[in-house]
């Protein structure tokens, strides 16, 4: 494979301003967005900054990460108000005047009277131009960006709103930075995983991954996970979308034939959407009765817009009367095993088929906790069961505890076990998850 | 009121180190736990930075930190291998010598074995402390943490895998950094709020709020959005503590003096925890009948410890065939008015409080999109009734778009419709949200 070409932008940095971001219960979520964008150009993030609305905080931050990297994208602060500094803050760290644009003033004037309203006066300050920048209009606000070149740095400026800083970032992203990244790109793929815990996971296939790094390009795979899911992330950079779709899908080939059946998606869709996929080919219903999840899984199946084609009687059973009045589980059998157990997962998964007229049924009882265990089912027991008028699976788990986190790994597995019964493709592995599995 | 006593810490930033935290899908959950900590002892944050296990990288950002605040606190990269850069690049920024501390070896050899293990040569660099600095003690992990004073600063580095850190950083937290922090603390009360969007609260409660900042020492307001739902955030530095709860036991009446039944937690809790304490009281049973909420409602219900003491049985009833069949939604009134439609919700309600056998039944359907909308009904229109054997309460709705958004404002309004029903209350107010309600 021939070198690639010389790459101008390889690196930057991001820094988000606002002092309310920096309140506990706030997320930046702007520098996720820019972070994706960069990556896809094949820039990397070498840090981000978040840092209050104080001009020496900012100052030092802003000359901090040009001591460090090429690029520099700074989000928030653009504002009218004294709070807003970042635009003279950046005036300042590049040792340039400002000047009023009076296109920008026309143009913010036109914005107010478009609503009926004046321009108040303090709005003029969003229009100031630091010398030699460049500006980046604003479909959706007042507030235009800024891109400016300084002593081999690049500064971009960008508003906190993100309905207003997204737009902005794709043209910038699709525009200048483009051009100034060069001709590769981050190219990925996604492989999802559920019936093995993530050490499971990266035991299987680290010693197939790790190869791939040698590789040129190398072939970067990250292993992510979450309640009863493994992600495992295939990157690679290429200046042609054609090789690196072909190597990406033998590095997806690959993975496959290790996990099997384990994989539920390498196209990027989610559980639900598999199943709905599944279901939708066939022309058939499902119905769902869960216990422990509580509509977990009914919630989960209907996030997925058209999913009434699929979807009809959904029904959540807490009480155990619910269950043989309206499920008809037998109530000797509850007597007999016990709410959580296969035989009346088995029995929900049938009354809910016969209740909705589906295809499919899906049964989900457990103990969610913190209460309710015993010894020989704790808290975090789940039993389920897919049945359909020729076949049937169950499966009992041992979740790790907390009732959130075992309601999530349920409502996975649930789904993942309708998927093995439309494919089947009867599940096989450990199904006791320890508690590492769903860390984090 | 007196002049407090000198505090000597009042500012912190934090670094948090790791490459893997750069990628998008990670979220830097540590940083959050920090700030509420330092937040507590009425120590505030001024910057936050993620930086890559790149030494230059992390020494410059270290250097930045220490130059704007008293106070820097890094969490990760003190694990084994020749990634984890934190403990060698402090000591370089602050000029120090490590050496081995055999009391950690042991410590750590203790851990390995108690494994069944051997301690890999590689983890003796987890035992190598800088001249000077204070071992803090691991309980749950081989790797210690640090804490050095340095030149007017303090470094506190702890490790990065959270069941490490949160105890490591209580220990601090409540020792050292107590006795430095001075005897303020933060005190908080949280409003939440059901029936206003954030601006409507906000033009409702501003004028008396921020007089309270002009108070000495002032309440602080913060107001966040989520869909549905308003939540005030009160805060007061005091080294006072039954000073702080009466000032802000009477700030929190003057808000819900303005505010009135729209205010329906004033001590924590979430409206799922707010009508099971409601149904709780008077021995009731409410059964739920969603259509484009999916489960949601259901879900959010039990997502309370022990609330299968008042929910039996919930319904998703997807089709309008479901409706009819199960429900007894006379199919007439379906035909005449549509299932979107107040006659439909509150016969939903009626037929899942007699099929449940519950004392209060409620029932939303609605269009959560993106299809199925028509100009009398587009998406994100969602009726929600409330009915007991007496009583009914029926509101139709105007959601901002985005089938996700949609299903979340509907769940929070319908757990809040069986709020007011419950408690006499009938919601009075605008029932279309507008746009900015959800932002974010």
């Amino acid at each position: 494979m021939s070198a690639s070409p010389a790459r101008r932008l390889r690196w930057a940095e991001i820094i988000a301003v606002g002092t309310e971001l920096l309140a506990p219960p706030r997320l930046d979520t702007n520098s996720l967005v820019i972070t994706r964008r960069l990556n896809d150009l094949g820039i990397e993030i070498r840090a981000k900054t978040i840092v209050g609305d104080r001009a020496d905080d900012l100052r030092s931050a802003v000359r901090g990460a040009m001591a460090r990297t090429e690029l520099v994208v700074l989000c928030g602060g653009l504002g009218p108000t004294d709070d807003d500094l970042t635009r003279d803050v950046v005036a300042d760290v590049t040792s340039r005047a400002m000047s009023e644009d009076p296109g920008i003033v026309d143009e913010i004037r036109r914005r107010f009277e478009a609503r009926g309203a004046r321009m108040p006066e303090r709005n003029r300050r969003q229009a100031l131009v630091p010398d030699g920048a460049v500006v980046l209009p604003n479909a959706a606000g007042t507030a235009p960006g800024l891109w400016i070149e300084h002593e081999g740095s690049i500064l971009v400026l960008l508003p906190g709103p993100p309905a207003e800083l997204t737009p902005m970032l794709e043209s910038v992203v699709e525009g200048r930075l483009a051009s100034l990244a060069g001709d590769e790109r981050l190219h990925r793929r996604v492989l999802r995983v559920c019936g093995r815990t993530e050490s499971e996971t990266d035991e299987a296939v680290a010693p197939v991954y790790s190869q791939w790094l040698h590789e040129d390009p190398p072939v970067e795979t990250t292993i992510l996970s979450s309640p009863g899911q493994v992600e495992l992330d295939l990157t690679l950079r290429s200046a042609s979308a054609a090789r690196a779709s072909a190597r990406l899908e033998a590095a997806v080939g690959a993975l496959t034939a290790i996990l099997g059946a384990d994989v539920y998606s390498t196209d990027g869709r989610t559980i639900e959407e598999i199943v709905g996929g599944l279901l939708r080919a066939r022309g058939w219903r499902i119905g769902v009765a869960e216990s422990c999840t509580g509509g977990l899984v009914s919630a989960r199946l209907t996030e997925v817009p058209g999913s009434s084609d699929y979807v009809g009687l959904n029904v959540v059973c807490y009480s155990n009367e619910a269950k043989a009045a309206h499920l008809g589980v037998d109530r000797a059998l509850l007597a007999a095993h016990g709410a959580v157990s296969e035989p009346v997962a088995l029995a929900m998964a049938d009354g809910i088929r016969a209740l909705a007229g589906a295809d499919i049924g899906l049964g989900v009882t457990g103990i969610a906790g913190p209460s309710g265990g015993s010894a020989s089912k704790p808290a975090g027991t789940v039993v389920i069961a897919a049945t359909t008028a020729r076949d049937r699976l169950v499966r009992t788990f041992r979740f790790p505890t907390g009732r959130a986190r075992v309601r999530l790994f349920s409502v996975q597995l649930a789904l993942d076990l309708a998927r093995r019964l439309l494919t089947g493709q009867a599940p096989g592995g450990a199904f006791v998850y320890s508690p590492s599995a769903g860390r984090g």
